[in-house]
C-alpha cells in the first residue's frame, strides 16, 4: 500500500450509509442505521424519522439529555447490544470548544458518528543526524487494533481536559516519561480524518505533539496498553507503512505528517504534493 | 481578520462562475466566461459549449495544442485582450507531473484557471529562543499584490524545473543567499488553495521550505522585486496578518501554517485545530 493510499485509508467513508444525527437543529453526528433502528422504542428521548435522528425537543438542557440518553445506554448494554462499556463519559458537542450538549458514554461515540478528539506524541531521538522513531506494539487485549504498532504516547481526549495536560498524564502513564521531558513536547498542528471503522463512522481530530528525546532514554508501558517499544529508524518506519499493516490507521496518518515535517519526504517524490495535501484533506 | 478569515480568504471562490475547461475528455481547468466567450472566434482551436470549453479533438498532440493555442493567444494579446505578457511559457497538466498537454503563455494561467505551482521560503532567524522572520516588501510595480509583504523568496515554478532547484535559483536573484546557505533550505510540507482573484480562479499549490539563517545575515534583492527586507519577531508577524492586509495573501496562508509547525500557536487557542484544518482545506 503506498503511502497515499495509506493516506486514503484513514478518510474513507460513504455517508449515504448512515442516518444524520442532530440535536436542537443542528447535525452532530452519524449514526449507525441499525442503532437508529434500536432507539425507535425510546420515543421520549429520540426521534428517529426516514432520514435522520435527533434528540426529543422536550430534552432542552444539558441535564435532561445527558440522564435520558444514559438510561437508553444502559438498557442498550443490558440487551448487550452495547458492548466494551468504558464507564467513561465523552461530551458531545458539535465542534471542539463548542457548547456541550450531553455526556455520552463512551462506548456510544463511534456509534452516534460524533466528533472526538486525541493527541498523539511522535516521540524521537537523532543519531548521526538521522531521525529514530520511538514506536510502541499495542497489547493484544485492546479493543482497537490489538497488537498493532502505535506511537510512543496516544490516547483519546476525555472531555473538560486540554491536549497538552492529556498528553503529559498519557506520557507518564504510556511510556514513564518523567514530566519535566514531556513538558518539552511541541503542538504541531491537528490531523482529521472520516473513517469507516466496523460499521461506524470516526469523525477524529488529533492533536499532534512532537517531542526530541535523549539518546538513553527508554520508554516503560505502565498501564498495559502497550506490550513493547523499539526505536526505528526513518526508512524502516516507511517501509512498514509502505509494505505492511503493522501500524495502526490513524498512526500511520500522523507519522506520513511527521516524515514531511521533518523533511524526510522530499519534493523529488512525484507524489509529494499529493501526499502533503492528502494528509487534510477534509471531510 | 482571525487567522482563520485570513485563511479562508484563500480559499474563497465559487466554480459556478467558471466554464470547465478540458483536454482530451479530462477536466484541467475552470475558465472566465468572458475568455471563452471569445474563444467561440476559433472554432478550429476551442470548442465552446453551453457548459464548457474543451480544445478541439484534432488537437491531438502536445505540440499541436501548443502552436494553436499559441497563435490563438497572441491575436488575443494584440486585441488587447490578453494583458501582462511575460513570455514565459508554463505546462499545463492535469496534475503537478502528470503527462503535458500543452504549452501556454504565464499570462494566460490564470485566465484558464489551470493549476499553477510556486516555492515559498520561511527564512527565519532564532534569538534568545525566538524565532524571527524576515519579510520581504514587494516592488511597487509588481503585477500583483505591489507593495504588500512577502516572504524571504517566493516564486513561481516553472514548467519542469524541480522546486528545490528554483527555490536555490530564487534564494539567489531575490535575497542573494549564497547557494551553500540555501541548500541547507527543508522541504516542510506543500498548501493548496483555490480563489478567485481578479475574476479568475487561481488554482495554486505551493511548496512550503523552511531555512535558518545565520543571526548576522542580511538580504539583498538583485532582480527588483522586492523593495526592501526586515525581520519581524513572530508576535509582529501574527499582529500584521490579523489586524492589517499587508501580506500578500497566499503568504499569510504558508505563515499561518508556519507559526502552527513551529509550536507559536498551542492548542490552548480555541481555535486552534480549526486553523490547523483550515490551511489545507480542499477545494
Amino acid at each position: 500500500m503506498s503511502l497515499l493510499q495509506r493516506i486514503a485509508h484513514c478518510h474513507r467513508h460513504n455517508l449515504s450509509r448512515f442516518l444524520p444525527f442532530a440535536v436542537g437543529g443542528r447535525q452532530v453526528g452519524h449514526m449507525r442505521n441499525d442503532l437508529a433502528q434500536e432507539l425507535r422504542r425510546f420515543p421520549s428521548v429520540f426521534r428517529v424519522e426516514k432520514g435522520s435522528v435527533s434528540i426529543a425537543e422536550h430534552l432542552d438542557s444539558f441535564d435532561y439529555r445527558t440522564a435520558a440518553i444514559d438510561s437508553v445506554m444502559r438498557e442498550l448494554r443490558q440487551e448487550g447490544y452495547i458492548r466494551g462499556w468504558r464507564d467513561e463519559l465523552f461530551t458531545v458537542a458539535s465542534d471542539y470548544g463548542a457548547e456541550p450538549l450531553f455526556d455520552l458514554e463512551r462506548a456510544g461515540v463511534p456509534l452516534f458518528g460524533v466528533k472526538a478528539y486525541g493527541v498523539h506524541l511522535n516521540g524521537y531521538v537523532r543519531r548521526d543526524g538521522e531521525i529514530w522513531l520511538w514506536v510502541g506494539k499495542r497489547a493484544a487485549n485492546r479493543p482497537i487494533e490489538p497488537g498493532k504498532l502505535d506511537h510512543l504516547v496516544a490516547g483519546g481526549l476525555p472531555s473538560g481536559v486540554k491536549p497538552f495536560d492529556n498528553l503529559l498524564k498519557e506520557a507518564s502513564e504510556e511510556a514513564s516519561i518523567p514530566k519535566e521531558l514531556a513538558r518539552r513536547a511541541r503542538p504541531c498542528g491537528a490531523l482529521r480524518y472520516r473513517m469507516e471503522l466496523d460499521g461506524c463512522l470516526r469523525d477524529d481530530t488529533l492533536f499532534v505533539y512532537d517531542l526530541e528525546l535523549p539518546a538513553d532514554f527508554v520508554p516503560k508501558n505502565h498501564d498495559g496498553e502497550i506490550a513493547d517499544f523499539r526505536l526505528l529508524p526513518l526508512h524502516e518506519v516507511e517501509r512498514l507503512l509502505a509494505e505492511t499493516d503493522d501500524f495502526k490507521f490513524n498512526v500511520g496518518l500522523v507519522i506520513i505528517d511527521f516524515l514531511i515535517r521533518h523533511a524526510y519526504l522530499t519534493p523529488d517524490r512525484a507524489d509529494y504534493s499529493e501526499i502533503a495535501l492528502a494528509l487534510s484533506r477534509q471531510p
